[in-house]
């Protein structure tokens, strides 16, 4: 399957005009994603659990709705993917570990309470890497089988690229929606920290909540009707938002460009592409900065240029009552790369993890200084194209490299993937992120963006 | 049973001494600890789940380590009370619900995990209203069996004012670790907010995990040794302390006397006592400021004079998502207080609970406007001796009043109650707080205000 940033995929607002009047079904769309899970599921391996049955009554519950012609949202009757580290109530969530199979806690999650609430129909839960760090799980690339689809919202990513759901919910606390969306094709919003509800989720200072889409459209639909419905994590105002408004396509007229520290290790054909895109960009009259111009911008690559270490580092000192749990219960299901996670949890003390929060809050300024400067950042959302399962297996990165998407997170700053390059025949993303709170205006940019790296010249 | 300020209890820092001594034995300690409960358990009512044989092992443990001269820390062998909305591994966590009964995760929380690396003995789970709110448990109070322990850490505080164990871990959103040490007569720390990692319980932003103890020695050795062990909330600096440092008894040069909302509310043998108290500070030196004296004070008596309903609002709007899941799950569980808290979530807005994390936020901007200004503040930290049960089931407030305890909650301040009061024969707490990251400081002037509240004249 060859990729083309304008090719057509499945979405659903487009369905939904349909359902209002009267043409199609929720039901009628949901069978149609089922048979396309039947085709490509043996291949793909997206899904850790489908609920057939009961996504069955909820589309047809939204059937109903939409024939009284009161539905709930735009979103009532989406059939959504739901990463398997998230509660859900009908379903079991298994953190893609043997520890937690068939582990059920009988409650939804803030988001999939929020989802169903909005009329949304939970068809599963998708494959997440092993408690959403770097042991890799089954699913594999729609592009290519022998590919990662990445990770660790491997299935989320994956199951939207191939059709099987217009929308998918993923998380990320280092990489984990931004490289999956890039490797796979699909649009993605990794939002401001905070501005999704995490509820269980919350051991991580630096997770997020993330939408994987193929239209940018039902992504902004499902941030909305989400983010209004449960409000942020607690203590944070959530996500800034108006029910009902889609961010018009607008032109920045300043960006900076980021190297972040996975620049040396992007590829050549993917570093040609990126400035190929850039220069398209200046010939709409875009102005780019870059570290070379502006000692602001350079500031920022130096504070953001240790991104992965001091993520994992953070995310290890706040995983430790948990990890320790897991080795004297369930020692026989710890991975290798799982293990090195718990290795460096141990190695960690409060005063590095200390030391770590004033360098992310360092960044953190340094990011709040361009605000006059630029309108927003862009960079590549990974170093390469997916790469080949076989020849990562037993790499530092395993599921793919960290770097380009890593600071989005360390920053807390809303990004957006962009499914707007190809290299190979494969999909390759380009990066669109503002400064906290700028999801709504963010997305503009990253609309103008999509629109003019893809369009005819 | 009358209590006085100054009456023997149980400590664990004596008998520590004579384990190292070789004196005295953990087991020994425990069987001790046993026989109490087995006295007055069918009264006091303060346990959810004991597990004897775990603590006897454990106990057995730390015993073969006193044996070996080395301890793992100074609570080593300590027998512990465990809230039950905190999760352990070897009992059932009810959350004080039938929803939840024999409820299992097979998993320690970060603070269990912490007291268990410290060597503690977890002996079982205390009491708490469903859900840490306002339904009452069947926990009475171990002065008089007609009054209330206090809510919602109730069993915590009730255990060790009855000399069952020395110290409980317990939990307070609005005035829930407090408030009960006031009605119970022993010392609580209710610390700065993210100071303790509550791990898995935290879903509301202005949660903390606090400290019950009738020695304020054992409240700091198990504080610092479970602090530096796990750290504070994912994102927080966590609790500043040296190991092995207690903070020595510090006269303050000024504190500021705050009323609070309960001021009204406050019985006249109790503004009597106070008053009195306030009386032997100032003949000893201490400048006392108040509303009357100080306009930043007066700021912040305004700031604060809606703690109780701003605090129900914000936790309300946090915890909608957790209550429709047991409305759908559990409705036949729900108390009459549990139902009322369900439906002021439903009446919550996001740009409500948006003004009101503004509201919080202002008013913890001043309590930092008077940093330069106080050492501390005091108050009571309830408006009367622990109420008759019967009196108060159907009032506003069935385990209290949550006025003067609310306060240190919203502004994220750490705060001790001091039990250097009684009246008609029962205790009444008087409440030192300080700056957030005051802890440690405000420690030395929470002793120096005991001493001079109880020295024989």
């Amino acid at each position: 399957m060859t990729f083309h940033p304008t090719k057509a995929s499945l979405n659903f607002h487009d369905a939904h005009e349909e359902f209002l009047a009267g043409r199609d079904t929720p039901r009628d769309y949901l069978e149609r994603c089922l048979e396309v899970i039947k085709e490509r599921e043996p291949e793909v391996r997206a899904w850790a659990f489908i609920n057939e049955e009961q996504a069955r009554i909820a589309a047809d519950e939204s059937t109903a709705r939409y024939k009284e012609g009161r539905p709930l949202s735009p979103i009532d009757g989406m059939p959504v993917g739901i990463k398997d580290i998230i509660e859900t109530k009908d379903m079991p969530t298994q953190y893609g570990s043997a520890a937690y199979e068939g582990h059920t806690t009988g409650r939804d999650s803030a988001i999939v309470w929020a989802l169903r609430d909005a009329g949304a129909v939970i068809l599963g839960k998708t494959v997440t890497t092993a408690f959403a760090l770097l042991d890799p799980g089954p699913t594999t690339n729609p592009y290519d089988s022998d590919r990662t689809p990445g990770g660790s919202s491997s299935g989320s990513a994956a199951a939207v690229a191939a059709d099987m759901i217009p929308v998918a919910i993923g998380t990320q606390v280092i990489a984990s929606v931004l490289r999956p969306s890039s490797f796979c094709g699909v649009w993605a919003l990794k939002p401001t920290v905070g501005a999704f509800n995490r509820a269980e989720g919350l051991e991580f200072s630096q997770s997020h909540h993330g939408i994987h889409a193929n239209s940018e459209i039902d992504l902004w639909n499902v941030a909305t009707e989400v983010g209004l419905r449960m409000g942020g994590d607690p203590g944070y105002p959530g996500l800034y938002c108006e029910r009902g408004y889609l961010p018009k396509l607008q032109k920045p007229s300043r960006l900076a460009v980021l190297e972040t520290e996975g620049w040396p290790r992007v590829e050549d054909y993917a570093r040609d592409a990126f400035s190929e895109a850039l220069d398209k960009l200046r010939a709409e009259g875009v102005e780019l900065i870059s570290r070379q111009d502006s000692p602001e911008v350079e500031a920022l690559e130096q504070a953001i240029s240790s991104s992965i270490q001091v993520s994992l580092d953070i995310t290890a000192w706040e995983h430790r009552w948990m990890v320790e749990n897991l080795v004297e219960n369930h020692p026989d299901t710890i991975g290798k790369y799982l293990m090195r996670h718990i290795d460096n949890a141990r190695a960690q003390t409060l005063e590095k993890y200390r030391a770590n929060l004033k360098l992310r809050a360092e960044a953190r300024r340094r990011l709040q200084a361009l605000t006059q400067s630029v309108d927003g950042f862009i960079t590549l959302s990974a170093t390469s194209v997916a790469p080949i399962r076989a020849e990562i297996e037993n790499t530092r990165f395993p599921t793919g490299d960290l770097s380009m998407s890593c600071p989005a997170s360390l920053l807390g700053a809303p990004s957006y993937n962009v499914p707007a390059l190809a290299a190979h025949g494969l999909p390759l993303g380009i990066q669109v992120m503002g400064q906290q709170h700028w999801d709504e205006r963010t997305l503009g940019y990253a609309r103008w963006v999509y629109q003019s790296l893809t369009k005819e010249a």
